[in-house]
């Protein structure tokens, strides 16, 4: 997938270990087989993974551990069950700064009775192997809800994850978080401020239950340049509005979503402290990496093929824009028929009428672009002829761009969606095992 | 699908004929081959539909027809993008009054320029024919958006049309309206006004794009009770808000749907005027009707293989419960899991968290239900052991109740949905071949 910036930001390799100064790591406790017994462990990996026994083992718990003090700031997800990590997280960060992140997959920790309890030992487990105190540290959790949490393989697995920390670790990482994910997620871009070279980058994990409201999935990021805790919420706050919530894999806002940014300023930049000049070419670096992210989010949704980009102009306002951007991006019909290549457009029509805002309908132009070309498909409301043969060729691609022209503003947005296929429910029929 | 009814209303053979004095007839008029080269409809049959050339021709053309002139009420979707049948019907309907339905499925109709045109025209067709005003049809139309309708054939159709109804001619006009569905969908019942014996039928087509607001999908009912069009209307609108307004197949709200009922008054009762205790018996047939014409769309839902019956209870107000009930039946991951018959509760949790009402989620107990039994799965919030065994038998059954007390009032309300399939991607992949 090709790498998006609006910037010149430079894109350099290794994800969280990219800044200077951050250590990760990640290791296999066994989290998936403490949760299952030795048979349906077999069964599941032959029949629903198309895994065999001998298959190398995932990585289900990482670690970011940060050289320095940092500065550190979150956004959670706004659904009304949360994870007990997420709660746990938001009581350590309330004075805005963090020191390491561990975080497990396979099992949510949520909707459990002793899930704080739970969250918490992690915490401890992780300062204690770190000599550090329980309070620096960020936990989360990803994967089934509403099953006991096991700490046992947590608390056997962490003295190796210490150990296998390294400056290098960003892979390992990344690895433990994937839960349905086909790849991993990483970006990291450099920039500067003045003339001292700063690093941001981050990771993130996919890939269902995806529909964030202030926040998405699980991502971590973690950069060498020195800003305070406040600039820093503010700007993570600011640049998930209009990257990670624009994006939805299925409707489906997680109750583990957390983002988190730590900032250890080992960069030796003068700290950001307002909205200033350096504010801004932070904020722009934030941007590249979350909108990356965000867009491989999207393409590496559960089952997906295609990325589906939907780009709304010309509206009366930005919040008119997201809204019919989001519909379409979110409509099971659309997102059915770009996995069959079918330019059936009136889909767009159809979800764009039902969008929660208001615009004059009978002012809409819709064109389907990709890499192999453009076909307009409405003009002014109503359908135009276009070449079905064309439309395939164009939908065959595997990033199509929407492009809604609601011609009456200046405003504009961006969603992320991607195409809905026999995998999502054959992933989804059984996930649990 | 066994019929439900809280009331004791016999059910009656019928649909749109079970009322005395309505005919209905359905033909084929070809518009599904009009709108397709031959080879591509040869394609299409044999790969997207496993239908063969040698198979039996559809319908595509209905009419209903009035012996008397009726009183006459409809709710319309509020997608702001609006079939143009919807708007010629709505102006056709402003006195109230109506002696005939016709409707076309293979072509919706919708964002094409002449839209109105040629709606107004499928009007005129029926009304000369049956020698009546065209102001006098309500006109519908359901299928792909945004290409154009040929009038010809339809005009070709008209007259065998006409001659094909017929005080039994339901089955023919419910065969006419279907899409995507695999059976068709008809309700009757009777019920008496002192000592006069009223009947209501209707059909209804499913059974995609289908997640209604202030209507669903193309409904169509007949009564021979006399009631007057202010209280067919209120009644219609009173039913439709907790009955097919609590309908989703895949949360898409379509630009054609419409409800639309016919009163001839034939039966002789006194005409209802008033909300007096007629008009509640009145109600209460309308609701048995609807209740299982609205279980009927989701269990035929595209590509479905279960009912999913959502029934929130204990809630502080019945929009609360409405609410939660109608997120955890639009979930994907839980309609999902529902076709893998995976207990997986953690995504009704999930969707009750993001749905759009506050309640204390600490309340919360969640059983899941069917013929085959009834288990516990969460109890306050928390999950609680469970027989898995036990629940693969409860939810491999094809109607599953998922049972949901929030524990914090007296209101309740109930929600319809399906499983999400790998047919669902199937039929939507290429839907327009």
């Amino acid at each position: 997938m090709k790498l998006q910036s609006f910037v010149e930001y430079p894109f350099v390799d290794g994800g969280v270990c990219a800044a200077k100064g951050f250590k990760a790591g990640g290791v296999c406790a066994g989290l998936k087989h403490h949760a299952l017994t030795d048979e349906s462990v077999s069964e599941a990996n032959v029949a629903a993974n198309g895994v065999t026994e001998t298959a190398p083992k995932k990585n289900d718990l990482a670690m970011i551990v940060a050289d320095r003090d940092c500065a550190a700031a979150a956004v959670y997800t706004s659904n009304k069950v949360k994870g007990a990590p997420i709660l746990v997280t938001k009581q350590n960060l309330k004075n805005g700064r963090a020191k390491a992140v561990i975080v497990n997959s396979v099992n949510a920790n949520t909707c459990n009775a002793d899930g704080v309890e739970k969250a918490t030992a992690m915490c401890k487990l992780a300062a204690d192997a770190l000599n550090i105190v329980p309070e620096d540290v960020i936990v989360a959790s990803t994967g089934v809800i509403g099953q006991t949490l096991p700490i046992e393989p947590i608390a056997a697995a962490v003295p190796g994850l210490v150990e296998s920390l390294s400056y290098e670790g960003n892979a390992a990482a990344v690895n433990a978080i994937m839960t349905t994910d086909t790849r991993p997620k990483e970006v990291a871009v450099q920039f500067k401020l003045g003339d001292v070279t700063c690093t941001l980058g981050g990771m993130l994990k996919g890939s269902g239950m995806i529909h964030p409201n202030m926040a998405t999935t699980l991502t971590f990021l973690t950069t060498d340049c020195a800003i305070a805790p406040a600039m820093l919420q503010q700007a993570l706050s600011d640049v998930v509005r209009v990257t990670l919530n624009r994006v939805s894999v299925d409707g489906d806002q997680s109750t583990n979503d957390m983002v988190c940014v730590m900032a250890n300023g080992v960069a030796g930049n003068k700290e950001i402290n307002s909205e200033n000049g350096d504010y801004a070419v932070f904020r722009g670096a934030l941007y590249a990496v979350m909108l990356n992210l965000a867009r491989m989010c999207a393409a590496d949704g559960e089952g997906a093929t295609k990325l589906i980009e939907c780009v709304v102009s010309q509206a009366e306002s930005e919040q008119i824009a997201e809204t019919v951007a989001k519909s379409v991006i979110c409509s099971s019909l659309f997102k059915s028929a770009m996995f069959g290549a079918d330019a059936n457009w009136g889909r767009i029509a159809c979800a764009m009428g039902y969008a929660d805002c208001e615009f004059d309908v009978t002012k809409v132009d819709v064109d389907l672009a990709s890499a192999a070309g453009k076909i307009s498909v409405a003009k002014n409301g109503f359908g135009i002829p276009f070449s079905e043969e064309e439309a395939k060729k164009v939908l065959l691609e595997d990033e199509i761009r929407v492009l809604i022209s609601l011609n009456s503003g200046e405003a504009a947005a961006v969603a992320w969606g991607c195409d809905l296929t026999y995998d999502y429910v054959k992933i989804n029929g059984d996930y649990r095992s």
